[in-house]
């Protein structure tokens, strides 16, 4: 039987508890939500209670497909055991449209299809303001090895050709999302974090309506209600 | 007998002219300086007649390591006869220890030693201030093609094996450099602009002094004498 001990960490939308098991923590979803590196804050009420549960239920079905994830087992609706791992210290962004900072750095209006996915690599550093870095930049600095890169550029482009179809079978766009990837005690690679409106951008795929954080980063209103609808479409 | 007809193009550092041969055309090079896209400008009395002659001698030498540029032949002082090339419309710097905008994205003290060569690309457009791109954006943008970005990758990292032993015997440190490509006619790769302290950073080996364009951007002085004594040290 599991047991929850000390907190060992708390992010910005997530806490991280110890077990009884030494290779398994606890995640529990806050509502706190931040933008901007931190600089916007408030709270989307109900966003930890969608997020895990959409998060847990997109990686059992990414493990079906064959893509290793940290996901255990949810424990109740805003907590999830999950393999302990070191996370890479990258945030990997996984392009279909051109929406946000991409579109700003390429002149794209929002909208724009991309003609093949983009991958954008961030170099996790609060200090630094998470500033992007490329294949070069990550090997020269040992941000992991050649071989770990390849993997998760594999899994990250994999992950997407699935998700795009899920979200299209329910009237989702998925604009782009970003990944994080951990290491387990033995090496192997893992999906990491969560798969939420927090770290994805989801339109709907007839009106165009966003229905993700950026509602909260851009002041749009109705944010609780799109992360209720994309409860109910992803999970009913 | 090459003959000088209209200019084709005045840039910031640079006029190009077409000539009697539809595959030639003349670079004459300026003594004015930018920094900062152009926010920053100035002159450096003689920069034309280094950058010209400089850029020249390596060009040559670099040919006879099998590397194509464009370069035909120096007319005079200031001016080069050059293949007419279509440039790739990508910035390609090359970094062998720390310095400028690598410094600031990672958190890097300048002068420490990059554990591997770091190429980066940065896309050629004033009105976006030349962001930084990865290989994803630059195959997604069609900037150039799959096959043309791996060789001008290779030939990035050919030039800078070849650069950083030649500036070696001359006691200078090669820091990072910036190489634009061009397109010929027939379709094939080749270094087009120039190699000069307007496009590299110089450190003299022994004392560190920078021997560059870095003066004149952070308000150094000593900015001709720097560009001279590269002059000297190049071309004796």
């Amino acid at each position: 039987m599991l047991e929850k001990k000390e907190q060992l960490y708390e992010g910005k939308a997530k806490k991280v508890f110890a077990t009884n098991d030494p290779e398994i923590v606890i995640v529990s979803y806050k509502d706190d939500a931040t933008a901007f590196n931190g600089v916007k804050k408030g709270t989307i009420v109900g966003k930890g209670v969608v997020n895990n549960r959409m998060s847990n239920y997109l990686m059992e079905k990414l493990e079906k497909e064959g893509i290793p994830t940290h996901y255990v087992k949810e424990l109740n609706e805003r907590e999830t055991a999950v393999k302990k791992v070191s996370i890479v210290p990258l945030e990997v962004i996984v392009r279909n449209i051109a929406a946000g900072s991409l579109s700003k750095r390429l002149g794209l209006p929002e909208g724009t299809p991309m003609k093949r996915t983009v991958l954008e690599y961030c170099y996790k550093c609060d200090a630094l303001d998470d500033p992007m870095v490329n294949e070069y930049h990550i090997l020269a600095m040992e941000y992991c090895t050649e071989q770990e890169l390849k993997t998760i550029a594999d899994m990250a482009l994999k992950i997407n050709a699935y998700l795009v179809k899920y979200f299209a079978s329910i009237n989702v766009e998925l604009v782009d999302f970003k990944l994080e990837f951990g290491k387990t005690t033995d090496g192997k690679i893992v999906l990491a974090d969560e798969i939420s409106p927090d770290t994805c951008r989801f339109w709907d795929a007839t009106t165009h309506e966003k229905l993700d954080k950026d509602r909260f980063r851009r002041d749009m209103g109705g944010v609780e209600d799109a992360y209720k609808e994309m409860m109910k479409r992803v999970l009913g």
